[in-house]
């Protein structure tokens, strides 16, 4: 199986959920040795990035200085009244793209792979799908 | 014929354009039913995103909020003066990354692919490439 | 060879180095006529961006504007004090991919392929994939 999803809990308003461990089972159940994991996010109020994941702190100051990023005063006119998680999600992005050598993820010695949630708590999905080469 | 071009037409400094059917309509072109599509922006001063389609409020706020984002006081040195326009084009990126299962995107309930201009009116182009797998 | 890596040396706390002869060396290296290139930034406090690469005082700007984007009062508590390169990496995103055709690029007129260093000065790594399609 080549492709699938999982899910992803998250238990604040703003969260960033380190889900590295999840994106090596799917590289696992592919079953490939050389290629590239995309993973995907669905939602349009959170995105997907690479950053830090050894100091937890850098994931909070992450969170605190996208959340300043949006101005607070511009009149949004999204009913709905989450158009700063739009935003965030926009600029996050929605996908992550790793190689896979030797079958494992070749990430950087600091590097994880975070669920970024700008609108929770929610229950959410990634879906991932490897391609060999 | 697995990948191709479509033009956008932008009719404003900023906007947002649903290209969510162009996109099906490569995958069409492709005829793959498992694979992934790749959108890819050669412009400078635009980017591509996915977010909410359905509340075309949603991306009015989007566009508010980005230009927003950028300091109306930095000295650029650019001659052109749309510096702005090139730092949201980095700030949203230059790719969109779709899933294809069964022949269909494999969006999320809300999401939609917009071609983001931030320095119109102009006639855009935007590259597409279906791999599969 | 379908992958390799390449070595990027910055000069500077912030500056875009420009990386698209890299990017033309790998393609030449893998020596595919269609395809997709994928460069990945194995760093937390760098990315990678296309942009504008005949007028070097886009990148000063985009510098100079994305150091704007990052509140200079928000309380970081990661220790090192580098949280805003973090959050730049993040917004500038830690993947780029590029189209090959007939074994080149096929990047826009204006495009240049850029490793933005925010951090620096640093010895750093680029990674490189090409798949075929």
């Amino acid at each position: 199986m080549r492709s699938g999803l999982f899910t992803v809990s998250t238990n604040s308003a703003a969260e960033f959920v380190d889900i590295t461990d999840n994106a090596r089972q799917a590289v696992k159940t592919a079953g490939i040795e050389e290629g590239i994991l995309f993973l995907f996010n669905p939602h349009t109020t959170a995105g997907l990035t690479i950053n830090e994941g050894c100091d937890p702190s850098v994931r909070l100051d992450l969170i605190g200085l996208f959340r300043q990023l949006i101005s607070s005063t511009y009149p949004c006119r999204h009913a709905e009244g989450n158009s700063p998680a739009h935003a965030l999600a926009s600029l996050t992005g929605s996908t992550v793209t790793v190689f896979i050598a030797k079958g494992e993820l070749r990430l950087g010695m600091w590097q994880h792979i975070f669920f970024c949630e700008y609108d929770g708590p929610k229950s959410r999905k990634v879906f991932w799908k490897v391609l060999q080469g």
